[in-house]
């Protein structure tokens, strides 16, 4: 018997491969989606079928390249949708896996035509349940994404998912969603890597409710969501095209580079530290680990997108851009930035200051001008509290709010760790802010400092 | 936060590492422990604490290895034995893992000392429990081990320690125990890789009894014991030597391999086919997957072992027979069967036959001689019928039954699948019984070829 | 600097990729081509020129797809042939390689328009030149190609390319051509992964000659040619198809591969004596490492290939047989001969012997009655000598001279090792042919029981 | 047949194994040994004999380690130097190899006992020398490690070993050297992976001699020697630690790390930006490419060594420290500099400025006071020439040479690319000096710049 999970780091996004006999089924399949085939081969299965939990919007659904390198086929959730290929999933329906049943449980609610899937053992038993975005660890899925009109009518539609078709499931069952910790698709998805519907039932804070009005009034609110999430949801209807049709990125002189970079954008995904001290002019900061959770935020996809980087394997990158749908990944800066510079090019710097050299400065005369930009989400904030006079505006924001950053006074960034305000401080600069500064550890720091936070 | 599960294929042990913070506990690790440390650096965090559930019996912990590389300190259960390193684990016994919290809860029944470890999230609340051999999928540890006299004693203890301390904890939690479908240290553990104490109190067919009088008749029966369990006991105990220590299997030419085999034993890890055509005189056949749950049933610890393979890879064999302490594996042979006959050497071989061979020969005049030797256990009997005549022997009591295997009639050897048989065919022709054929598919192919099964 | 060898093991091809600066030059790409970018990308390098020797005929050139990948510009030797892409080569060319320099020679003979490479170092000394299929260690491009009409036109062509152009770039200069010893492209390469024109002018054989006409003599000889040859050519004039529009291989049912094999050809890859117990009736055996040499000479390029190996690992066979242009394979049989058997299926079986078997054998009353078949090429017979009264079929010569062999007498089959001998005795097999024996450790095995050789 | 190079990155150092048959030779392999027996394994072979070329300086011979493994027997040249283990090679020793044969060929020279090693191939013809430290592409071993009282004597007698005893071999022969361009054994080795003999008889700028004296004179210099050469030469008499005895290094919370680090080195492998950015003060910066180069100028022996990195994997920067002797790796920082800064602690920085930035600033009225440092070494500056005014010290004399940088006035520091410089300010900073700047790009950001240049 064949069951494992298939983490895509960064999106925080889990699927699934359950296989028996000679048979295997893959759940909400990635793009990039060899993985699913190797471990079906390794114990001797073919993937006949591949299920979606809904037609998902924060990443590229690997079911069509997988079904064309396996003939599998493909059954969506939310089939009131137009796609261009596949087949409608009904409540009710089942799939036999070898000694194993899956059974379709329709539970919409995040969106009009959720579902998730009950595996029974081979006796029949209820075992574990694929629960896509409905269900989380510590969280449910967002009800938004029909818009806030209609967020509590989704809201009532969870409601009864949860408390009538998945909680009767038994407690003892197995809850395999669609997303941990870190995802974009809930508000605060608990750290808890497997769960079950016990847990769920007795420790999800959104499930401790007296009845279906508090249930809603608790759900029926408006999240962030990041700009990308309009063209997953395009591909994952149209059908992204294949990732063997896309031209390898490619490894560029620093002098096409420069050349490439007055068209396409440059993204740096080295650490705040290397960023800082030394980039292409222009050049939007990401390292490396947050590309998957900020990439869908800031970069475009009608560009051409040039990488540096410190390293020579540019798979990592591509993978994960890709998984969002970047495909136009031209390439990467031969040689990182010690070539960019001995190829005589200018770059950019931007100032880093540690918590006891900030404070020094805010003692001497600059505390008046001093303006403290905090680019941290509300959650972080309300959990860890804040710096007095601090003005928060979120990370994700700050393309639209970014004419509330002065130019002409010393502004002082700070995150959790130093990474996102870097990414923020290339934002600014991008935008043409001269005097910034990032404070390197953000607020854990500026907490392990001592330093007063109001909570 | 980090949790993962290790397995080891074959012996189906499983092993688990928690972390959070900077810091992390292992499980029951097994002796080839680099994977823990990988897993913990890969995450920034140390190992700091080894926990064991038990004096364990069918391979050896990795305690004493994993501690010496990293400076963890090791926690026994059955601490009332002679450990000659680490510390012994109390009941109620607490570890902190960054924000989460481990605690020893006393389930003796397996062992007198057996623990289980409670791991609660950050929140405090019960989330996973690792149940070592005292609870497993579908089954639970094995009360024999102290002997049959004490059976109904150790059965009663495990009552309680299930009924009284873990099911308490609550249908939710997850249960992680030690082992996996195929394992020596329960009848017949399920093939469920992941269970909830939920699943279990409800399918758990050991649990569904009325009362401690049913479950102690129940569960106080003997099972097969592997003789090399009594080599584990005291390894595990006194420590095995660390495998830096070893020197490293040999690549050895036909002519040094034949010479070494006078003293040694060939064992032959192809699969039943190509051993069956030609094999070094006097080899015992273990298939490569067939190794960890057979090898300590048939190989000795005294003698040098020597290797026939189809492969220029030794890592993979040299693993798993370490992992049940067979440190003097010499090597194997250079270039395999093909070099040992282009050397000129007499090889051995055992007949092989398919079911319809066999029926053809049946309907002649053999059939008054022939005796069927079928090699499965009793529970495989049960649950896939017999042939009819057929002699049952399990594999594992061959060595000492083998005198019931008439020398002077046609033998067909039938198991599952025809490897075991293959096992028992090496196991006879090195006792000199020459006229036996085994019967390729096993009684899967008997049964496909419809011919009469007796259940 | 970049400078590295890439073999294809099996057919014995080797590449090559020259680098300097940011940009990197592969000669004779194979198809597989991943490995040169990633070489390159490892240096910082990009792939800006691919050069062919010649029109290969004994595998896919790699060209289109690697050009396809990085945006390379390709050049063909044998200019003249009228290829679907990529520009044509003449003597003289030069491509600058960062500091280094690259020079087109005119070396035909092997083809009309081969073509040699000579790499300059940094200072523009002469360093090693790329020979393709004109100069070998130890022998020269075969001249029979153009038919045995214009083989002495072609030697002579040769002699002038050797002796005038390759040879005076100096002693010193390391030579490395586009095969090494076991590739069908010549005679008799020799084991000497690296050389130099020194060397090869001292040691050659084909080189120890008094002039031109003594030259042609020795040359002007026809050698076998794998029917393989004329696909290879015509694919690699009209460009193959990319390797990502191919379906993958697939994992395939014991019910589903039988239907499947009526139409298809069953290919197996396991050794001489798994095949020999039992096989899928029909199968074609090729060991796995034999793959490269001999699929091309037995395999038709019309039918689906089904495999039947012992690994759930398809992509070592599948990465060879898409070298040779073999783009119709369907998949493997799932769980191998053994799922195969407890499907109820049907299996055939070849007996083998080893030579003292066959000693005693002939010994008794058969010897009158045997026909021994010795598949072994010329050149091995001279080297080894021969059984008397051995009747020798070079294995690529079977399929039409199957006839010679006796359909009514024991047939004892001999090549080197029993490996051939077994492909040879599936060929006669699927023929009808049913009373044969292969003899395990072949002529080597003869040889080291001291029996009788007659050289 | 096996040949193969394997090449330890960094350290320039080449080794060998070749093999026939059963058995294997390895020549002068590295301490991390592992990859010998893997090549050897994959062909069925087994390693026998272990011959060094003489006792090395520059890293660990893996002889003991490789022996302890295999059971090898170890040959030592140099062997009148008192050995702890091993025997000597003396002039003209033969060892069989399968088909091949080795012979030992005194040539003397660069240590007074070096050894070379003719292989030749099957038919006995002279096909490759491994040359050891006697001759490399474009360069010869230094002589000067007897002291410079003995250097012509050396001179002399490494005068007759290259043209008595290795060029007569003839120019086809292959010469394979124990060192790449980067040594430290050589002025300057060229960058050419392959050669022969031919081509350093004719292009070696230190063979283009008159006769004996004018070699001697161009010999007889006196090179740079790092201080770890002498703890190599007593670890390669004595024999090292067996690696199997050795800790793992460790993951290490900040705190910890800052409290080790009161005793221990940091050792920070980071770009030079990142490293000027912010790291941990006191530390030592090495980028990890550069670690096998500049680790044993700086690293001492006697004590703990703490590395910030950026990765989660220290088994690189483990590997190549050991190869060099340095085994008290205690190990690394968990998380990196984010950790660090997070639990609030301080960290240095180094100023870097581009060469448009330094300019500027020297256009302005700092020109008179600044005071240029340049760390490449004569060769560099004597082929790119240097800037008017800079002051020139090699970065390995800069402990020693200190105080001639002033600590009131600010400092310039210039290499080729900016890494060393920045390796240089960690050194002085070390020191207590204050006001320096890196320049990025170095001289060839200069240079790309069109600044002026004194050849």
């Amino acid at each position: 018997m064949l069951f494992e999970r298939v983490e895509s780091e960064g999106l925080a996004h889990y699927s699934y491969i359950v296989g028996d006999g000679n048979e295997a089924v893959v759940i909400d399949p990635r793009r990039d989606c060899e993985v699913y085939r190797r471990m079906a081969e390794r114990e001797g299965m073919g993937i006949a079928t591949i299920l979606e939990t809904h037609r998902n919007e924060d990443y590229i659904i690997g079911s069509l390249e997988l079904a064309a390198r396996t003939g599998a086929e493909v059954f969506h959730a939310d089939g009131h949708l137009d796609y261009r290929y596949g087949d409608a999933v009904e409540d009710g329906m089942r799939w036999k896996v070898g000694r194993l049943e899956i059974e379709a449980i329709s539970t919409p609610g995040h969106t009009l035509g959720s579902m998730s899937y009950l595996l029974r053992d081979a006796r029949g038993d209820p075992w574990i349940v694929f629960t896509g975005d409905a269900l989380f660890a510590g969280d449910l899925g967002r009800v938004d994404f029909m818009g806030m009109d209609r967020a509590e009518e989704m809201a009532g539609l969870l409601y009864e998912s949860i408390f009538d078709r998945l909680l009767p499931l038994g407690d003892g069952v197995i809850a395999c969603p669609a997303h941990g910790a870190g995802s974009a698709c809930a508000a605060s998805i608990a750290d808890r890597k497997w769960t079950t519907l016990g847990i769920e039932r007795k420790r999800n804070p959104k499930l401790q409710v007296g009845g279906v009005e508090e249930f809603v009034e608790k759900m029926a609110v408006e999240l962030e969501m990041p700009p990308y999430f309009r063209e997953m949801e395009r591909l994952n209807l149209a059908g992204a095209p294949h990732l063997a049709t896309l031209p390898d990125p490619a490894t560029i002189s620093p002098e096409e580079f420069e050349e490439s970079a007055e068209d396409g954008l440059v993204l740096d995904t080295r650490t705040e530290l290397a960023f800082g001290a030394a980039h292409v002019p222009g050049a939007l900061n990401i390292w490396l680990a947050g590309v998957p959770s900020f990439a869908g935020w800031f970069l475009p996809y009608d560009r051409d997108i040039l990488l540096v980087d410190e390293t020579s394997d540019l798979s990592i990158a591509t993978r994960r851009l890709r998984r969002i749908g970047y495909d136009r990944l031209a390439g990467h800066l031969a040689g990182g930035m010690v070539a960019w510079h001995m190829a005589g090019k200018k770059s950019d710097s931007i100032a880093t200051a540690t918590v006891p050299d900030l404070c020094a400065r805010l003692d001497s005369e600059e505390k008046e001008n001093a303006w403290i930009l905090d680019v941290r989400g509300d959650d972080e904030v309300k959990r860890s509290g804040r710096i007095t006079g601090a003005h928060q505006i979120h990370i994700t924001k700050l393309p639209e709010r970014i004419r509330e950053v002065p130019r002409n006074r010393p502004v002082y960034i700070f995150c959790g760790s130093g990474l996102r305000s870097m990414v923020a401080a290339s934002i600014l600069r991008r935008e043409g802010l001269e005097e910034m500064t990032v404070i390197l550890g953000g607020l854990a720091a500026w907490s392990s400092a001592k330093c007063p936070v109001v909570k």
